[in-house]
């Protein structure tokens, strides 16, 4: 089967090269010279709302995907009207706008910080009111990576960030807690869907740093509650693809922060995750097995047992196994290869960009039987790093 | 870097999609159109003995190497003179010729079943005094599945043979061995070594069918044996990269049969063999690892407690785990991939070729906690294989 990607960056990289083994053959739309996807994928390199390059496009593809949120909806429009698009383009909408995107969340009674939408100086008392303070005032489209959002502590603070930030705003509550938490859902076309464990994540700036699954005591009804809240977006958007939502956990309960209607950073670890009696696949492989069509494949790695119950998947997991695993990305520079490649276990994934501050060039992912096992090799990893900062203390020395 | 591959099929694809994460580009010099490994390779598209091809293949490379055993000699001559050549070239001509490979396993002590040369029908009579009836008559050269191979049972058979097969071939005892196996050793630049479980394989008219690991009742001390074997002929060689070597059990001993200075086809559990604490590598990136000359990755799965201890690897699997894996080749037809899909546990991988009888065109993996629930996923893959004819006994019900 033809896939088609608008974007080659280093997600279409990873479907293509996961996909290939299932025989199918990738085009990328992508304005970029020399882009990670050239891996192994066509590259139509055209600007994303090039009508001969969605032409092109729509010419060498059975379907359509992305690996990215702010697809041009003209050009989801014209593909659509020559073929499949997947995620469905509702989606696209959705997590394109953070308002639309919390109502959503709202609607379908899944809890998030309070928010407000706010376009000027005049609206920010009574989005306050709501709030409350500390707030975060955020744009409401093209945000990633943390930017183009601002903590605000004082009614002056946010009325200085709407009026340079604004309009098109968002204002939401500053929620303090306990960690980020996401998941990676999976919905086939046959309307089957499978779930990966939730995975805690650790930012810095903005970025996502590193990511560990299981997350270390997470109370055993949060993965179910984290899969249901997924399965009322996916069937609200009558989703097909991978799905991700970001969350907080605050107090023991779940709140969505946002969603990502693609294959996700906090899902990397699943390439390398599987135990040698899930016979899994990875957020990658069961992306393209979403959209061509296939049936989806079990998870990769079930929850430890002091995490949550086996996945609510309608294929599930033939044989669940109890293991950990963990990713590290590489921001802004890449190790030195070869101490990087005597890590043992530490499997490498380069998306061969030219290296810039703050750009993601490539992960490491680790596995192992329990955390402990999983956070000495991450120890092993961040000391190669050159621009890493600090080790989250997640993954510190425990106690045992 | 840069990696060239004499070659664009199916081994070259594989090698192409595992040591893309690691940073490398592939290009491959090919002269059939669309060949498998176009997915994630450039293709340089010309003979493999063509001047201009074997320099812009040279041009593209920072190190060459190859996916079948029968390179001209004057190509790897040529591009030896412009770029390394990994594996060396004295191990192409080797295993280019049944007689000087043979030669070698006798001169490091390797037991094989007895051989003479023959080239001529009055050769005949010496050289069955050697081997005995019954007896295998092949080529020297040339000779893959199963091809350019006859078993006589007579003087007169093994006479019609020479004659009609001659000159420059060799006779060899028929051996009644129990079952077939084979080691896939890799050597790093750095003279380090990772020895994978011995696999069990199962061919039918000369073609693999599946493989499984770990070998069933192995006695301990073969793997130790295998690895030694292999380890002599890498010193002998100055090996570098994956070394497959097929042998005969018979009676507790172990006789190689041939060698392969490439990636092997019982070496193809390997991508999916993994257990969740391994962290491993397969036999395609370990070998893009050796060529390029970063430090070797521990192999996926260990032997299993029946089996073997560790492998004597200067790595070491830092966490050694039991578990078993099989792997089916698809060959002539592929089945419903829908229907492949749907089978839990079963890791396709397809190599976008055209649908021959006896070609090649893909195989499936599967891993499991252990053999009775591999050889159930084997069973439940093989009922979907339109052209598979019998499933090898070794995957039947067994009583447990």
């Amino acid at each position: 089967m033809r896939v088609g990607i608008l974007g080659g960056g280093q997600l279409a990289r990873m479907l293509a090269l996961e996909g290939a083994p299932l025989g199918c053959r990738f085009t990328c739309l992508e304005p970029s010279p020399d882009p990670p996807a050239g891996a192994a994928a066509t590259i139509v390199r055209a600007p994303y709302d090039d009508p001969e390059g969605l032409a092109r496009l729509a010419d060498a593809a059975d379907v359509v995907t992305y690996e990215f949120e702010n697809v041009p909806a003209d050009s989801a429009a014209y593909l659509q009207s020559r073929v499949p698009v997947l995620p469905p383009p509702a989606a696209l909408e959705a997590s394109q706008d953070r308002l639309a995107e919390k109502r959503i969340f709202r609607d379908e009674g899944i809890a998030t910080a309070p928010f407000r939408p706010v376009d000027r100086a005049e609206d920010v008392t009574a989005a306050l009111a709501a709030t409350g303070l500390p707030a975060v005032v955020k744009t409401r489209r093209f945000g990633y990576d943390g930017k183009g959002q601002l903590v605000v502590e004082s009614p002056r603070q946010a009325t200085a960030a709407v009026e340079r930030m604004g309009p098109g705003l968002i204002i939401e509550g500053f929620v303090p807690f306990e960690r980020e938490l996401s998941i990676v859902a999976v919905a086939g076309r046959d309307g089957s869907r499978v779930f990966y464990p939730l995975t805690e994540n650790h930012h810095r700036d903005g970025i996502l740093r590193a990511s560990r699954v299981p997350a270390p005591g997470l109370a055993p009804h949060l993965q179910a509650e984290a899969e249901a809240l997924a399965g009322r977006i996916i069937d609200r958007l009558g989703y097909v693809g991978v799905l991700a939502v970001e969350l907080f956990e605050a107090e023991g309960v779940l709140l969505a922060n946002e969603m990502a209607p693609r294959v996700h950073n906090s899902g990397h670890w699943t390439l390398d995750g599987g135990p040698a009696t899930g016979g899994g696949a990875s957020q990658f492989e069961n992306h393209v097995r979403a959209v061509t069509g296939l049936r989806l494949a079990a998870p990769v790695l079930t929850p430890a047992q002091n995490s949550a119950p086996a996945p609510n998947s309608t294929t599930g997991a033939a044989h669940p196994l109890v293991g950990a695993a963990a990713m590290v990305n590489l921001i802004g520079a890449v190790p030195d290869l070869h101490a990087l490649a005597a890590v043992q276990g530490a499997r490498i994934h380069l998306y061969d960009k030219a290296p810039r501050p703050g750009r993601k060039l490539g992960h490491v992912n680790v596995a192992g039987p329990d955390s402990a096992s999983v956070a000495e090799s991450v120890r092993r990893v961040w000391r190669l790093l050159p621009e890493a900062g600090p080790l989250p203390a997640a993954f510190g020395v425990q106690p045992t």
